[in-house]
């Protein structure tokens, strides 16, 4: 199974490297942008082949190592 | 409107910082595991309200400073 996961800064944590990326948009002459967040994407080949356990799996993984769970979110989807 | 963008490393292109992932999650007993794969999630609020023109932005955004189209590619998604 494939597990997708998405780690992002909760609401309100500050995101430097965000606010950089708007800045070079607006300097590149992108008009229009009224925010950007970035946030990681991480894509997980697994043997197992029980969605469910996956999903279990998957969740430990993000609470141990993948996510700061202090100031990120982290979503996962699993697929094919 | 809002934009989500996935950029990934393009296939045979190695991803060292996927590979530490997966020695740390094989190190604290995640077995199982056959791969793993980093890459990078944006989010981008745009002032457009066409889907077709916000796209179309976001696309050039890619192009010229959010991915490097050598090793990487892009998927965009629009959204309210």
């Amino acid at each position: 199974m494939k597990a997708k996961v998405h780690i992002t800064l909760k609401t309100g944590v500050l995101d430097p490297q965000g606010k950089a990326i708007g800045h070079a948009l607006e300097s590149l002459g992108f008009g229009g942008v009224e925010g950007v967040r970035q946030g990681k994407y991480i894509e997980i080949d697994l043997d197992e082949t029980d969605p469910g356990k996956a999903r279990a799996a998957v969740r430990g993984m993000c609470e141990k190592l993948l996510a700061n769970t202090v100031i990120e979110n982290y979503a996962i989807d699993i697929g094919e």
